[in-house]
């Protein structure tokens, strides 16, 4: 604590401290004029600054001040580059100066556990790491620029249906491996200054009163600093989560938060050394915000756009491209059909809707270069899924006529916000019967989607080709534009899978749940995890993406470290065999192929995207850590690798891992296990020491169940199979009084001292 | 209690008492000469009476007297036939009988959770419905002969794999609809003289130490009056067993069980009462075997070999009849190939293995019949899964040479025994190449398969029938002879789902678990109720059969019940429409169209055989009841129907309902929901009365969330969905201090006087 802060903190009242654990209002903390601590502002993100308007709706939802929006989560994790999700983090950090901004909420690094979650447009991935990651390099480059990240939703945050009253039930493993390592890296890599928690519950507790994940795990194990910020209206009881280590609610209560923080002080149920501590959090907030704010600070609006636009054509996915439709010759008719071509949908519905700079039509962006005709027809009502055989037969006669039909399909804005979830995968009907009748009049079909998550294509082989382009941001147009031509290659890659139906999707008998619980029963199976090992074919796989040229993974490296930790270096070759630049995602996954509990079949640790001229070849390294190998072992409540053989595959997708090679790596723990009664003489033998004793005990009791193992003779499967599972003090049994319980209590005395196991 | 038993309890020493708990050695129970207690004998079953012979290894599992052995549940099940099951029940009852066996340890009701489980053969079903009808059915006819069933492994005993010692973790309502329900049924139906406790835990307690399962539900919910016996060698500690509610100790601990419960009984931890309630029950089983039991009782042999070829008949379930290629006509050549036809595996591997008064061999049971060539080829061997050549060629050779290739195949018994799950659902390699090898050279081939679970069949495409025979007993000969050539037309169906793969079943991530931890994360989604709920097409699904006619399905009438109770009258009319008699299986399905909560598409609640000569037709009835419409609702510790629409659906199969009818009833309970500060909106506006006081409410808050809410203006799909999620106490972070916390509880007092919501 600084001395300031120290002095500060000395000289205020109880009141006063209380006051200042909720905000002013919707959007300020409470400063303390008298002591010079100022109000600092925060504002909803995460893909650009929505500041709110004086005098706007005062719960800030709408008019904010024009901000440059960029693609949102989905479509940021697409372009799998950190380096570029950290520059889009120092962009945003500058709108933010600009605007006196303190923290801006996000990013949000919730899994993608459904795809009908309907704000899932906000999250990175399914994968943990790949959203770590990204969600580090965001908060960096946000911070970088000293305005603070609000990583949120702190935890299990993964459905909008019920959110403010749904209970969350994961199993702790899954908890750790899954939903909890997507912040986790992202807090030890990132140390955002705030972190939002959730409104839902977690395993029976708000997330806003879970003192295990708010302080237990997110601070003491993860080493978090910063504080942590209610989701707005997110506090149930003050005092309960204030205690669980919850600074600041937001927004302000008016009096109702303060009141029961001080009643408790009164009443001893809340000791003022905690109450302290919050505040000393807050404080210190409050100053790296002042400290770090300018005056003077604007951006380049048009600079800001352009950059939007290039981030967007590096987010966008390539998923079809049947007889290389891809690219359109400038110099070729193209039929433009569809209402999202001219009213984009470029960012998703709720807290994080942005008030553009500017906008990008579509349209005009696709005529703009293009030398020869470019029709438009608008084919389908955005505002409902009612066909309108008009406008269909208008997109009919355009597609005729030209030589491409150009579709611009998606989920219209009713189907998929913040507030609520989806119940389907399917585009509206108008958009169904739109591909339909354009696919009887013209085989030259290009679908580009807007939309948020994956949707079913029962039509995909209808059309030749699909560029999956989220939602894009402002400059959506453009970056369309230059991929739909030529002049920027596809580099996205899906973070997420494209199921071929929803009833595929892992969560489906469990989503959203029954009543206020949601049971996470397809545990550490989501995402690419449950379609691996349930061997389920995807529409799309995770890591997935076409390009214009072609790459080769050759020169696979494996450099094992030489003091036998997990520090194992990687390096692979990457080459553009193709006639033109593009950029190839290197990606490597992780199998432990000598498991003895259930994992799944590869995990993704490691993944660096690259630029490559034709006929250029690059070196990628990565390095591997501890983590790279291990699984959350409940039991040790730590994480762990079992040592032995492990496959490390680097490709270009996770369905696609043109190479790979198989290293040994050691156990991280020996995990003693202790001899009791139930202790099966299976177990036992598989340590050479405790074998010797279980001989000499089963020789001594003559059991007909036993007596033939040591001579190797005609005992049957059954009769091998039951005594490997037979606990010791069953031996009684089968064995006419010959073994006692005394007996029996020798031997586990004598099997306890005999060498401990490695499990 | 009579008054004998009083008496004879009265007299008995302590010793006596803590003694007779436990068995006097491997298959008798401990008896008291002076007061006129005779031992009794209980063998194992449940398809045969396996009584060991003097002298014989003393665990007997070998060398047991002759007995007629039927063919296994998995078979039996297939028969869908209650009063088959009886008869097959009341044979067993005069074997034993004959053996003065007091008790036949059987049947089975342990669900079929994963095809893996190699002890399923002894199971009936998939599905709770039919293993308990069939279960109860197999007891009546037992216990009229006066011979003790042993309803087991009570519970959630589902795989072999360290059956011991693992630990079953099962949510309440999936063990109360899944895995409880098979063993209710039997316990109502069939008052079972014995239940035989499980090996594995139950979430966390031994079977046999789970005072819950044991008593508590048992004996106090279902209303058992039997005796809880251990499986053999399953008791953990004998105090803690008895006090669950475990009589008996199986088999004898040699004096160690006898010795704590004295010790237990000094100490004081154990009551004199409740050791006396167990000594009475033992004493009361006692006297029951002993009164029914009757001198000179023996059986005709043939007689009993004959009626296990007619039940075998009815077991066996025809898969696949391309070109109708069965019957096959007694006037062609045939090739028989394939070990299983001369060497058959008719019984599983365990405990419930039979030493049979006669087996069939099934080549010459064909010949016998057939006046044209009829040749055998051995095909592969046995022992093993290499591949042989020499083999290979000679089946080729003959099935070249004639009309039809019957090809037997199946699991050898090395695959699949009590004691050990299997690994994979194919057949050995060395019986996949001969498939292969036929295939080339014969386009008829026929497969009849020996197996006691189900199998994958890559292989399906290559030939045009497929006769699954289960494990058929010792007449199994007879009966695959009799329906190949058409002499009995073929009536089973499938009691279990045949998946494609097993990667498909709903266990397949967790199952045999991890450790000694099986977590049954499918939940209720076992069998069909998964195939169906995510659209996985199964190989053959559950209730298929086909037959030599065919049936048709008419006139479903469903009768409501006048009074509004669930006492449901279905009626439907069978026809045979074909040229020959057969016996066709009308199944019945109940589906909660309206549901809340989630629920199977579909369940069956209801099944009938009949048999129908050609041109015939029958009325079939089934009586629905208050389980027919219920779910287990664990908040109120009891079965609930929701009130609203039900599909009632009658058909041959699962996946072929022809007919159906939506019935209406009514809510079987009011289920109160006190309102609290968490409340949403949402749930209150549901009910009317308490909604005019919501919009009381926010009309008086003004909360611009909220205020537009009775304008019905342009609200957004977003602000209405948040606000019917948000709690009553997030109102005050949204009202800017128009809502305090004393409103908001005035508010919930008086939502909590408005009538209660029915949900």
């Amino acid at each position: 604590m600084s001395d300031k802060i120290k002095e500060i903190l000395s000289q205020m009242t109880l009141e006063e401290k209380v006051e200042m654990c909720s905000g002013a209002d919707f959007w300020n903390l409470k400063g303390i004029e008298r002591l010079g601590v100022p109000s600092i502002l925060v504002t909803d993100g995460p893909h650009g600054v929505r500041k709110q308007a004086e005098g706007a709706d005062h719960l800030g939802l709408t008019d904010s001040l024009p901000a440059t929006c960029f693609p949102s989560a989905a479509g940021l994790a697409s372009t799998w580059d950190r380096n570029l999700l950290t520059k889009v983090g120092r962009t945003l950090g500058t709108e933010a100066l600009s605007e006196k901004v303190g923290v801006l909420l996000g990013p949000g690094a919730n899994i993608k556990r459904s795809p009908l979650c309907g704000r899932n447009f906000e999250y990175f991935s399914e994968d943990p790491y790949l959203s770590s990651e990204l969600a580090a390099s965001h908060i960096n480059g946000l911070q970088s620029q000293g305005v603070g990240g609000s990583l949120k939703h702190f935890a299990v945050n993964n459905q909008e249906h019920r959110r403010m009253s749904t209970n969350a039930v994961v199993d702790e493993r899954t908890l750790r491996e899954i939903y909890l390592a997507s912040f986790e890296g992202a807090v030890k890599k990132a140390q955002p200054w705030t972190v939002m928690s959730a409104y839902n519950k977690v395993n029976g507790e708000f997330a806003s009163e879970n003192h295990r994940l708010l302080t237990e795990i997110l601070r003491e194990e993860w080493g978090f600093d910063g504080i942590v910020v209610s989701d707005w209206g997110a506090v149930n009881e003050r005092v309960a989560s204030l205690k669980a280590g919850l600074e600041l609610e937001m927004p302000g209560s008016y009096g109702i938060g303060k009141k029961k923080l001080l009643e408790a002080v009164e009443s001893g149920e809340l000791e003022t050394g905690q109450l302290d501590e919050s505040v000393e959090g807050l404080l210190e907030l409050i100053f790296k915000v002042v400290e770090s704010q300018k005056n003077d600070v604007s951006f380049d609006k048009k600079a800001h756009h352009n950059f939007a636009s290039e981030v967007a054509s590096e987010s966008m996915v390539l998923l079809k491209n049947e007889d290389q439709i891809l690219p359109i010759s400038k110099e070729k008719d193209i039929a433009i059909i569809g209402a999202l071509a001219r009213k984009p949908r470029y960012q998703g519905g709720g807290s994080s809707n942005i008030n553009p700079t500017e906008l990008d039509d579509i349209y005009n962006e696709l005529c703009q270069d293009n030398t020869a005709d470019v029709s438009y027809s608008e084919g389908y009502a955005l505002d409902g899924d009612q066909v309108d055989d008009a406008l269909l037969q208008e997109a009919k006669n355009h597609a005729v006529q030209a030589e491409t039909a150009v579709l611009f399909l998606g989920l219209p804005d009713a189907y998929e916000s913040e507030g609520y979830d989806r119940t389907h995968l399917s585009l509206p009907e108008n958009q169904l019967q739109l591909i339909e009748a354009i696919s009887e009049v013209q085989s030259n079909i290009v679908v580009v989607l807007s939309n948020g998550a994956p949707i079913e294509m029962p039509w995909l082989p209808k059309v030749k080709a699909v560029l999956e382009g989220y939602l894009g941001g402002q400059a959506l147009g453009s970056a369309i534009a230059k991929l739909l031509y030529g002049d920027v290659n596809p580099s996205g890659r899906l973070a997420e899978t494209f199921p071929v139906r929803l009833e595929d999707n892992p969560s489906y008998l469990n989503f959203p749940g029954d009543g206020d619980e949601v049971e996470y029963k397809e545990g550490i199976y989501v995402g690419y995890r449950y379609y691996d090992k349930k061997n389920v074919e995807p529409l799309f796989p995770f890591g997935y993406g076409l390009s214009y040229t072609t790459f080769e993974f050759g020169n696979l490296e494996v450099e094992e470290s030489k003091d036998g930790d997990y520090n194992v270096k990687v390096s692979v070759d990457i080459s553009n065999t193709g006639d033109r630049a593009g950029k190839a995602v290197a990606q490597l996954y992780i199998k432990d192929v000598e498991t003895t509990i259930s994992r799944p079949e590869q995990e993704l640790k490691g993944f660096e995207k690259v630029h490559l001229e034709a006929g250029e070849t690059k070196k990628v390294t990565f390095d591997l850590d501890m983590r790279s190998f291990a699984f959350y072992d409940v039991d040790l409540q730590d994480w762990r690798v079992e040592g032995g053989k492990f496959e490390v595959a680097v490709g270009s997708s996770s369905r696609n891992l043109e190479l790979s090679q198989t290293i040994t790596v050691k156990d991280s723990h020996t995990k003693p296990e202790k001899v009791n009664r139930n202790t099966t003489m299976g177990d036992l033998m598989k340590n050479p020491e405790q074998a010797k004793i279980v001989e000499n005990m089963l020789a001594s009791v003559e059991t007909p169940l036993t007596q033939h193992m040591d001579e190797n003779s005609g005992m049957s499967d059954m009769m091998e199979a039951m005594t490997k599972y037979l606990p010791l003090r069953a031996l009684s049994n089968f064995s006419e009084g010959k073994f006692t319980e005394e007996d029996m209590q020798k031997y586990i005395d004598e099997l306890n001292q005999a060498s401990t196991p490695t499990v």
